[in-house]
């Protein structure tokens, strides 16, 4: 099913010891949580070896980190989007600079997710890539500066360019498609200010998965929209 | 917990719809039934997403399909050692002929793998690179020679000098380490031929997913031993 | 200095023995004498370690097969763009279906190669990636359904709605870029057709590289223009 | 032809400016006349577009940086066997650390490399992954701890059990396999130890490429032999 509500706060799990396993859970639990108390939608990026564990237990969307570009068959080792779905992936993110695709594989994946009716989130770095994603047809495109990610420092406050340039990029090639920003995001006034440039979400990770208190980050995030 | 029982018959889930999901929940619990019913060593190794699902419902050991070469923290879309240890995973095929990785890849996931007590199979496509991961101390190398996989040729009538040189090549550098045989083995009379050749199990994929009926077919395969 | 006249033929050496070398030098000669003759642009794309030597040799434009998204430093292996430059490439082909890039690389190449005044090429596989080709500002676009290369039929012939569409969606999104098309082109009728179909020139190899004789192959190709 | 004598210095060019293009072909000539100066083996590893022309003008073995695993055919982009040797390289690097390769991949450029009589230079990252290499029958390993390239430190000061532990693993798995040593190496002092720890020779590269003065780099490098 297509996620329409916006704002939208995804929180990508990465690899973390934080945020693997029962941590995992405790993770997707904080924002169900939020979700429920604040009415914003949240949603989980967790490894794939925790998709069915996480779907289970939780009622907000999960979506799987990565998806091959393969048929079923004989591929070991690749993550097939019909097992992905079964396990209760919603939709995935695509080419994240963690796990970046070839051109033909990034198309290969949104036009067979989106056929599923499933969400495709494809991540970019600049607003060139930008605008070549949303050539693509996926529902997000999530702008992520690279040298940001990790850093702290939010991508709406050091390259606030970046994201008005490929809003902009990105809706003069497909309106359709929306547009979410990451990279150093972890404050409400990181979310606000990503918010004001014109994103409709943000996608972050580290900044909320290594805070203290994961819920009242995620809180705290929410809290100036 | 290594897996010290031999013959072993380890069953490479790939991606095949037959083996995704609930279907991979049954064919998990056929490897489960033929090795109660029999005595004889079975192992599923399922996609990712499964892992968690399977291991919570069948006793037989699980290994994952594959591990990426990285330390917890920011790999997205990457199979991490601890969650897949954390999901059941009770060791992992490594290199598989549709999974290659680089050889110091190859030793850092078997070196990582054995840390925790979890089992490595490293596949292998001749004798040369047989002798090669045998100097990386895994548990088990499975010789495969790509051109059989999938072919219903089984190697050990194809090419029943590549398993002996490769026995013989394995145990010349490391003795300790055991020898499984893949590539076209479907048969009672293909694996019983494996054995001969020197091979302690066999790994096998499409000819027992993709069988009318797994669960005979797993009950032949043991059936000349 | 950048291609502008068109129609334009591209030839891909390829990895071929026949387009290797001593050989490659042949083919480079046999492309300038049939431009001299007919006043047709041609271009050959030649293995990397050719380059120096038919750029030495011939009078036509040379192009690499591929440039590594790398600055100079330690990149041991690499085709760095600034020693192509100097081995006396006028540019290069990005993203061959026999050598896909990511994306973020694809965009990194074309904007460097751009800023040296150099050439780009950038290969894609069907409308949509054409389209997102478009918007990463390359001088060219040579649309190749990869299922027809080295078929010998001809994709004007076989699918030209995909040369049609790929030529519409490319325009629309940037009008300066051009379209080449490729696979399974080898005659005149081929050339013929693809510049029909709103091509404004083409890329091709085996089909010339292989012919009895290359030079008359040439000529073929372009003697219904 | 086989490279027989020992001790041995192959200057690994990489892809910086400073070896690149005419650049490549003065330090190939320092190389060159130090050679002929003191008797000593020198090599050099050039980028793929500067082979013919480094190789029509020095008389030192030149190799190539990297081969791929391709048969001669359709790999767009990619470095041909066949096509190094006929631009003159007697050799090539193989699974450098900033070209990791596939196991498999490994033995079939080795194998493909040793049959047309040229020599094979497998660089490695520890002792269990030298072993392995030795496993393989390349003429050269290479031992070169990654956190060691281009820090300074040489490996034969920093890490000296490894490169003994290494020498040791590789002559019981191949005698017949001459070891060298990498990593930080620039002195005469660092050749000295490398030699003493049982290399024989050295593989260096930012060490001598960036020195004010190549040339007498390379004879303070040998003074102490």
């Amino acid at each position: 099913m297509k996620i329409t509500q916006t704002p939208l706060v995804i929180l990508n799990f990465k690899t973390y010891i934080e945020s693997t396993g029962e941590k995992a859970l405790q993770l997707a639990r904080a924002l169900e949580e939020v979700s429920e108390e604040t009415g914003i939608s949240m949603v989980a990026a967790p490894q794939g070896a925790d998709l069915w564990r996480l779907s289970q237990e939780v009622k907000i969307p999960v979506l799987a980190q990565h998806i091959d570009p393969v048929e079923a068959g004989g591929h070991t080792g690749s993550m097939l989007l019909e097992c992905a779905k079964e396990a209760g992936a919603a939709g995935t993110l695509i080419n994240h600079s963690e796990q970046r695709m070839q051109l033909a594989d990034i198309e290969t994946v949104i036009r067979k997710t989106n056929a599923e009716g499933m969400n495709t989130v494809v991540c970019t770095n600049n607003i060139l890539t930008s605008a070549a994603a949303a050539a693509l047809n996926p529902d997000f495109v999530a702008i992520e500066p690279p040298e940001l990610i990790g850093s702290g420092i939010p991508v709406s406050q050091a390259e606030p360019e970046i994201v008005e340039g490929s809003v902009a990029a990105i809706k003069d090639i497909n309106p359709d498609v929306r547009v979410l920003c990451g990279a150093g995001i972890s404050t409400g006034d990181d979310m606000k200010a990503a918010l004001e440039l014109g994103s409709e979400g943000v996608l972050l990770a580290s900044g909320i998965i290594m805070a203290p208190d994961p819920k009242q980050a995620l809180l705290d995030l929410v809290s100036k929209i």
